[in-house]
C-alpha cells in the first residue's frame, strides 16, 4: 500500500517533528518500506495500491506506555463522597481507596476483567493508539496477579493493538501483611510463576512512603534481572525516596511520575538511558502543585514520554490526546515534545525501538489525522481528529 | 415509546439527582408523557413500543450553554509558539490572539463556517448534547456577525440538536477603533439587523478591562431590552469590574466565568434569578489560580451551570463530560452539581425551562448511558459512556 499526498511526521531520534510535506509512504507487509518527500517513489513501489490522503497528517501510531486499565469496579462513589466533604477516614471505613479496587479485582473472573477493560482499550484505539502497556498490581496475591496478566495478554488477541505487560506485584502492601513478608513470600514467587507462563514483559514497582522502600524494590529488581526482565519504577511521585537512583542503577527502561525528582536524578537517568514517563492525569486528579522537573530532563537530554496512567483512583483517564494537552498546559511541554512523548519515547519506555517513528523498516503502525499541523494534536481538548489507523500495515 | 427497566435521573428543581431505580418513562410525540418508579405504567402507555434499557441510566439530554464554536481557523500554532517561549508581543506580531480568529472568521463564507463547526457540534452530540448555545463575536462588523448567526441557525437544521444563538457584538474592540464608536456605530445597528432577521435569542457582552466597560455594556443591554431580548454577560473573569451587578440589574439570564465575583455579586444574582455559568476549560487553559466563589453561589442559592466555552483561544474544548470532571476536580463541585449544571441549570441559563429535567410535559431530549450511577459521568476523564441519545422523542 502506498500512502500518497500525505503530510508525514516522522518523529526524529531527537524527538522533533521531522515534517515532510506532500510526501508518500510505502508499506510492505507489517513494515514501512519507504518514506519520501515526493509523489514519485522508487519504481518498485509505484504499482502499489494507492491511498490519497488529501494532505492529511500521518504520525506514528500512538503508544500509551503506562496504564492500569485491567481492574475490577470503579471509584466514582468514592469520588463523589470526597467532593461532598467526606474525610479520608470516612472513605476508608466505607471500603474506599485502593483496597476497594483490590477487592473488586480479586472478585472478578478473567472474562470479567477483559470485558471491563475493553471499553477503555477501545477508547484508546479510537484515538490512534497501536501499542499500550498494562500493569498488574490490584491482586497482591498470586491468583489475581496472574489473572490480570492473562487478561492483558488476551486483550491483544481480541483487538488490533499490541499489549506490553508489566508485573507490578510491588504496587501496594496488602492489608494486615508485613511488607517484607509480602515481597518475599508473595511478590517474588508470583513473579516466577508469571514469568514461567510468559506473562511478563517488564517488572515495575511503587517506591514511595505509602508503598515500598528502595531496599524492598531492590529485591524485586534483582529478581527481575536474574530472570532477564527489564525493570521500570513509579518513583518520586509524592516525595523523593531515592527511587530514581535505584532505578538508574538497574538500568531501568523508565522511571514514572517524577514530580519530586531532582536535577541529580535527571542526570542519573540520562546516564542510564532511562526514559522519564510523565503522568499529568494523576497530577491533575490529585491536584498536585509540584510539577516534574521538565527543564532538568531537557538539560540532561532525558527522553520524556507521556501516558494516561489509566487507573480507577488517581487517573480514571482513557484519552492520550488529552494527556498531550495536559502535558502542554500543566507542564509546559511543547506540542513537539508531547508527540514524541506518545510515540517514539513512549515506545522506548517499553523497551521498543521498532515503532513510534516513521522510518524504513519500522512497524507500519500509523495514525492518520484530519488536521493540518501536528501542534493541533496537543492544542485541542476533548476532540478526536483521527481519520484512520493502520496497525501492522492493515488499515 | 416506553423506556423500561431504566435508572432514571430526573434532576430535581433543587438540582438533585432525583434517582428512580427500575423505573420507566413514556414518550408521546416530542414530550415526556409519564415517568414512574415501576414497570407498570398507567394503562394508556402499556401498548407502546417498549425499549428495555437493562438498567441503564437515563438523564436529560445535556445542554452546552456557552460556546463560541462557529469561527474560522484555529490557534494551534500560537499555542505552540507560546510553549516554545514566544512572548505575547512576538505572538501579536505574528498575527496571533483574537485578532487572528477575527481575520479568519471574516475571510470564511457561511458554508465554510458551518463546515468548520460541524465536527465540533458532532463531538458534543456524541456525548449526549441535545441543546447548545452558539455566540457570534468574531466578526466585529455587520456582515460577519450576521454570517456567524446564520451559520449557527443552519447548524440546527443540519443536525438533530437545538441551537440557541447569542449576539456577542460586544466581544472585543476591533483594532484601531474607539470602543464607544464601535458600540454605537457597529454593535447596536448590527443587533437591529440581526434581530430583524430573527437571528438572536439572547444578547451577550464581555465586560472586562481588556474589553468593554459596564457603561458600554449598559448601552448594549438597554438596546436589547428595548427589542425584548434577554441578556447575559461574560463577567469578572480576570478582575472585578462590576459586570455582575450590571447584569443582575438587567435581570440577566446568566453571568458567565465569575472567577472574581464576590459574595455580594452572588447575592445580587440570587435576587435577580441569574444563573452562574462556570467555565473550567478557560480557567484550566489560562492556568488561572482564582476559582469562582462556588460556596457563595451555594449559600445564596444561585443555580450553577457548566459549559465548555468552546473557543479557539482560551478553551479549544468540545467535551461537556470533561467539563463536568473539571468542575469537580478544579472547583470541587459535586457530581450532582455537575449534572444539574449541564442539564436543568444549563437550560435555565438559556432561558429554557421545558428541558434539562425529566418531568411529565418536558421535552423528550434524553441521554442513555452505559453507567450504573450518575457520579460516573463526572468521575471519568476522556471517556464517553453514551449508549443512545433521544432528541425530541426520536431515538
Ligand atoms: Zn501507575
Ligand atoms: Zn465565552
Amino acid at each position: 500500500m502506498l500512502l500518497a499526498n500525505a503530510t508525514i511526521v516522522t518523529v526524529t531520534a531527537k524527538g522533533q517533528y521531522g515534517l515532510i510535506e506532500r510526501g508518500s509512504l510505502a508499506i510492505e507487509g507489517q513494515n514501512i518500506a519507504w518514506v519520501g518527500d515526493s509523489d514519485a517513489p522508487p519504481a518498485q513501489f509505484r504499482e502499489m495500491e494507492r491511498l490519497d490522503l488529501g494532505g492529511r497528517l500521518v504520525t506514528p501510531g500512538l503508544v500509551d506506555c503506562h496504564t492500569h486499565l485491567v481492574h475490577g469496579g470503579n471509584r466514582a462513589r468514592e469520588f463523589e463522597m470526597r467532593l461532598r466533604g467526606a474525610s479520608y477516614e470516612e472513605i476508608a471505613r466505607a471500603g474506599g481507596g485502593i483496597a476497594s479496587t483490590v477487592a473488586q479485582t480479586r472478585a472478578a473472573s478473567e472474562e470479567a476483567l477483559v470485558a471491563l477493560a475493553l471499553p477503555r482499550v477501545d477508547a484508546l484505539i479510537a484515538e490512534g493508539v497501536t501499542t499500550l502497556e498494562i500493569k498488574s498490581g490490584y491482586g497482591l496475591d498470586t491468583d489475581t496477579e496472574l489473572r490480570m496478566l492473562r487478561a492483558a495478554r488476551r486483550i491483544s488477541r481480541l483487538r488490533p493493538v499490541h499489549v506490553r505487560t508489566s508485573y507490578l506485584g510491588a504496587h501496594a502492601i496488602p492489608s494486615g501483611m508485613d511488607p517484607d513478608t509480602y515481597i518475599d513470600e508473595v511478590c517474588l514467587p508470583t513473579l516466577d510463576a508469571a514469568h514461567a507462563e510468559k506473562l511478563v514483559d517488564a517488572v515495575d514497582g511503587f517506591c514511595e512512603g505509602i508503598a515500598f522502600t528502595p531496599a524492598q524494590i531492590q529485591r524485586v529488581f534483582a529478581h527481575a534481572r536474574a530472570l532477564g526482565l527489564p525493570v521500570k519504577l513509579h518513583a518520586e511521585q509524592l516525595s523523593n525516596t531515592g527511587g530514581v537512583q535505584l532505578a538508574a542503577n538497574f538500568g531501568a527502561i523508565s522511571a514514572d511520575h517524577l514530580e519530586y525528582a531532582t536535577d541529580a536524578d535527571a542526570a542519573a537517568m540520562a546516564r542510564a538511558g532511562t526514559v522519564a514517563v510523565i503522568l499529568p492525569g494523576a497530577y491533575y486528579t490529585l491536584r498536585e502543585t509540584q510539577a516534574p522537573p521538565i527543564d532538568a530532563f531537557r538539560t540532561h537530554g532525558v527522553p520524556m514520554a507521556l501516558a494516561t496512567d489509566c487507573n480507577p483512583g488517581s487517573s480514571p483517564m482513557t484519552s492520550l490526546l488529552l494527556t498531550m494537552n495536559m502535558g502542554a498546559t500543566l507542564f509546559r511541554m511543547t506540542p513537539e515534545e508531547c508527540l514524541a512523548g506518545t510515540t517514539r519515547y513512549a515506545a522506548l519506555a517499553l523497551g521498543l525501538s521498532d515503532r513510534g517513528h516513521i522510518t524504513t523498516g519500522a512497524r507500519a503502525d500509523l495514525a492518520i489525522w484530519d488536521v493540518e499541523h501536528p501542534s493541533e494534536l496537543s492544542y485541542r481538548i476533548g476532540f478526536n481528529p483521527l481519520w484512520k489507523r493502520i496497525y501492522g500495515g492493515i488499515l
